[in-house]
């Protein structure tokens, strides 16, 4: 056995057979000396079943029924996984990203947790197992669902305790904490209509399922309004720096009137603001804008942000508390928290 | 032997003999067979020598001559500490921070490294080894020197593998990596007395050891300038998001005549535009202001924020570059990395 086995979870009588088969050897004892030993025989001497006690927790073996608590009491490190994309090597820069990562190490920190990032491959999303399959980690908080719910399932079914920042789809095995992203697109859109606005350009890149929810949400507000979804104002994006820019730039050479822009978060309002300047275009007179997130600097943005809140503080305390619960090996059942809209200058058009 | 014995990397021969002893136990042989077992020698049976090899790994005792290659495979894991000010609870939503928690993150990954994050108690900075001491790191960086100066020489005295964020200090046993703070400091004060302006106010608490170098450089271009350092003009303030506030209005309070701010980082510059400009002081006509940092939303500020670059990007690989020399035994000298003045309308009143 080495430090590498994994802790008996999901285990199979193989399995588990097989860890105790390891501790045997090491221990220089039979099987049975070690089965005993550990169901506190007293067939077993006591010098020796304390000796394969201890090598037992020494190399993390827990015992199958009823060590979830001790399990929990002797590894306090939660992993956090935040998958990347190799084709791009993208980095760890959006500043929503880093805020969740924050929220997070401050409300393990609160738990007496330490937390141990690793970034995985997107496309070999069941490396996001590792730090829990070698017992570094209790479980695991991912952050970043974008289109991995397949891979996601897969983990969940081999009973991973894990927790994933994001939206609630269907036939879904693993627990999600999210914003209540169609009540977000919804407040945003409403918020824009009664500023007076008809034409309003949604920039997100709609294969996401947070972002698909954000439109859903802003669909609804229009069709409740009475007025079409015009999809030639749907512009695919992702969450980049440039894509502020780029999208901006597309609804231009789209040739397409509108007034209003509701973005999918405010790093991409902030550079479509920037860009809509350059082209003498002022915010929020002739084009009124509104983001997502509430990262902390929108309300230091000029003009300062209009956006819909997630609640970041309370959603890194919401994952670690629905983790926890998976660990002690009860249900956590996935969880929505809401949305708020925060109107500032760059959407007060009245 | 627990798993949470040090690894032997300060080991005395006290130490030394403990873990031997830990392995005896365990194994259910002498110390001396183990110690024989652990030297290869041919008096412990084969079968006998690999069990006590094995259970050594397992339990992640190094040995220690030449060892540091082989616990640098075994543990591909680096520890980040944070402390934090139990008095305030401060919370970890600093950009500066979040944005060097994120280039960590990328140079760890690109080197295959997980990242342990802990938050300690600054006044128990000793806790910060807790990681290393219990083998579950191979070393630790540092984020936030601020007073710790005594407590990190301790650290690096009983050769914790430890690299800091921050600025080189006299009588310094640990690895610094940090900007050029000096030359930080000069270089926006001069720019700004280019800019024609004369009375120039500093935001920062220099009572830490970065800003007072970036206080000293600013010293040097006002005294290189022919002009005498008004005391009234050096405001200390901490890196909270109302400093910059708080920091004006103490300015307003002194009745103190100033046509510039250099403030210690970019929170404190927007914040203190933001005040400026309801005040109905125009930035930069009346006002021209710089920042430090250039986190990645300064340039997205309106007016776009001048300030001076920290490398961000190259201070996380420099910082894993150093640890990792440190982790195989060999010196890691401090190093400062240059900075650079970036120049935006918030200074720009030519």
């Amino acid at each position: 056995m080495s430090a590498n086995t994994p802790p008996d979870n999901s285990s199979t009588p193989t399995q588990q057979r097989l860890q105790m088969a390891d501790i045997a050897r090491l221990a220089g004892v039979s099987t049975s000396t070690v089965s005993r030993a550990l169901a506190g025989s007293k067939l077993v001497n006591e010098e020796t079943r304390t000796r394969i006690m201890e090598l037992a927790r020494s190399l993390k073996y827990t015992i199958n029924i009823g060590a979830q608590n001790l399990r929990l009491k002797q590894n306090r490190t939660i992993g956090v996984v935040i998958p990347y994309d190799s084709a791009t090597r993208q980095h760890l820069s959006d500043p929503f990203f880093l805020s969740m990562l924050g929220s997070l190490a401050d409300a393990l920190t609160e738990q007496g947790f330490d937390m141990l990032v690793s970034r995985v491959d997107a496309e070999e999303l069941d490396a996001a197992a590792a730090p829990f399959d070698t017992g570094r980690v209790s479980g695991i908080v991912l952050i970043g669902q974008w289109r991995h719910h397949d891979q996601l399932n897969q983990l969940a079914a081999r009973h991973v305790p894990i927790v994933v920042w994001g939206a609630q789809l269907p036939q879904q095995l693993y627990c999600t904490v999210g914003g209540d992203n169609v009540s977000g697109g919804d407040l945003a859109a409403t918020h824009l209509l009664q500023q007076g606005r008809q034409r309003i350009a949604f920039f997100g890149d709609i294969n996401l399922p947070e972002v698909a929810l954000r439109y859903e949400g802003y669909c609804r507000a229009l069709q409740r309004a009475g007025l079409a979804v015009d999809p030639a104002l749907q512009v695919s994006v992702a969450f980049l720096p440039d894509s502020g820019r780029q999208a901006v730039q597309e609804l231009m050479r789209r040739d397409v009137r509108f007034d209003a822009i509701f973005a999918g978060s405010d790093l991409l309002a902030m550079t479509a603001i920037n860009t809509l300047r350059t082209l003498g275009l002022d915010v929020p007179r002739q084009i009124a804008v509104v983001g997502y997130d509430d990262i902390e600097l929108s309300s230091y943005f000029h003009p300062p942000l209009s956006t819909i809140r997630q609640p970041i503080r309370a959603a890194g305390r919401a994952l670690v508390a629905a983790l926890l619960e998976l660990i002690e090996g009860r249900p956590a059942p996935s969880m929505q928290l809401p949305t708020q809209l925060m109107v500032r200058e760059s959407s007060n058009c009245v």
